[in-house]
């Protein structure tokens, strides 16, 4: 699951880097169904050296979620314009900086409440935000992370997509303030861990990768799809799995991913600590190498 | 739970009638958390003569929501000063006509990522809506109902509030076409049916009235609370209740509450017929009494 760390104002200052339907600094119509009902689908995508990252990945979910919620196709060539035009603005390139760009489609205006318009003008929101601060040892030595109270509740109709209605992880991640916890991991009503609020959850245990079945809840990230990739490329065992969370505490290894922070090894889980393993050592080069690429 | 069943342009033509944050035709800022994580809560408010009915009940809702999802307290008078400033510019005044008025209050800008800002400046949105057109024989005869192939996932910490995350009642609501059919009814994954896309559901059954229970999932609706306590002064037996979806299909009577519709009995569920029977009855008959106390 990938997602924004940083929203201060967009890149650009007085500027705002915002495209809507194609006009820079466009405002968003009040009756836009996004704000009505979470009506839509978004993106967090990584830049580097004026590219996005895993574009084409990015773009393949986004129409899949089209798909699932029965909106028209998206117009990825616009999108790919908008995005080149930002980082072009922004100075976001090659070389140069890296940023944040999250692009939002909604179901635009109309319909007759929940009722979706016979013909639908999507909303389509590109923005470029500031790469956030991520304290070196994120990376390196690990994160601490909690587990939260609040259970995720399964909907198959949404799970896997990148909705708007992210009320669930909002409120979760209100569950604490201090920061040195960077992230906290969601349980579904069967005690089945799920993901974190802003983040896809792999472990390892006796040389096997596994990660949570999302087929309920959650959402697929895209870095979630290439570490299995790469774990595939590479040999190592791999399972997507009704994970207890008792099962989780019990890794030897246990890490984080989403489309900003790439891997981020888990150093201690509600009290309980964990060494930087080999397998995820292994893995974060592969990503990071990988993610070079995309943006050479 | 009520719903717009009206979303055409709001009332008013070529000038908006929306305020937002105080300011008439305001825009909305690309960054509103009621559009990134449907971050917000709305009401949708029956405005008769000039005045809102049910305001305090509204208001009430309005308050629990931000106490749950932990927003700061709804500026209610600001609320009250822009209805009414909206009702007489629209002409909905005493005796003159009727409108639909939506209330959105959302976390406004800011924060990291899902991480909610220290300082919140909530968005405040007031639009007022023609009221929508509803066939006359949907009150005198009832309308028809089908079930809805989606089921509603559990989520106690949501569950009650009318918060901005709607995509499931925008989901059940594309399951069907038939302009024939008014609403579609929703169940739990226990099959036990929770209420209507855009409505809260009654049953009757040996003079007992019953409601489901909304505690997990589904919208504790305005009307649904006046119908309770017009049951309770009337003497009629009622409860709350968990209730499988073939007790509903096993009812005398069944009938569907929302702000804006008021009661509308059902007269055909799934292909079963109903009769518009004598407790529905009596209770749209003092329902109706009650609105009209409302905006006297």
């Amino acid at each position: 699951m990938s997602e924004d760390p940083s929203f201060g104002p967009p890149v650009g200052g007085a500027a705002p880097m915002v495209i809507v339907n194609g006009e820079a600094g466009g405002t968003l119509p009040t009756s836009d169904r996004g704000l009505y009902y979470g009506d839509g689908l978004f993106e967090t995508v990584a830049v580097h050296n004026g590219r996005p990252e895993f574009w084409d990945r990015h773009m393949a979910r986004l129409r899949e979620g089209c798909t699932r919620l029965g909106l028209p196709c998206v117009d990825v060539d616009a999108l790919a314009r908008e995005t080149e035009v930002l980082c072009k603005r922004a100075g976001v390139r090659k070389g140069v900086a890296r940023g944040v760009l999250k692009i939002i489609i909604s179901r635009g205006s109309g319909g007759r409440g929940y009722r979706t318009p016979e013909t639908v003008h999507p909303t389509r929101m590109v923005s470029l935000h500031p790469w956030p601060e991520i304290p070196e040892g994120n990376l390196a030595g690990g994160v601490r992370v909690r587990l939260c109270d609040l259970r995720l509740g399964h909907q198959p109709a949404l799970a896997g997509i990148k909705h708007l209605n992210r009320l669930e992880s909002v409120l979760a991640r209100r569950e604490w303030d201090d920061p040195d916890i960077a992230e906290g991991l969601l349980c579904d009503g069967d005690g089945l861990v799920v993901a974190g609020t802003m983040s896809n959850l792999f472990l390892v245990k006796g040389g096997r990768l596994r990660t949570p079945d999302l087929s309920r809840c959650g959402v697929a990230g895209i870095i979630r799809a290439v570490v299995r990739e790469i774990a595939e490329t590479r040999g190592i065992p791999f399972e997507v799995a009704d994970i207890p969370v008792a099962e989780a505490r019990e890794s030897q290894e246990l890490f984080l991913t989403n489309s900003v922070i790439g891997i981020w090894p888990v150093r201690e889980f509600d009290g309980k600590a964990y060494a930087v393993g080999p397998v995820t050592r292994e893995l974060m080069e592969d990503l990071e190498r990988r993610r070079a690429l995309e943006t050479a």
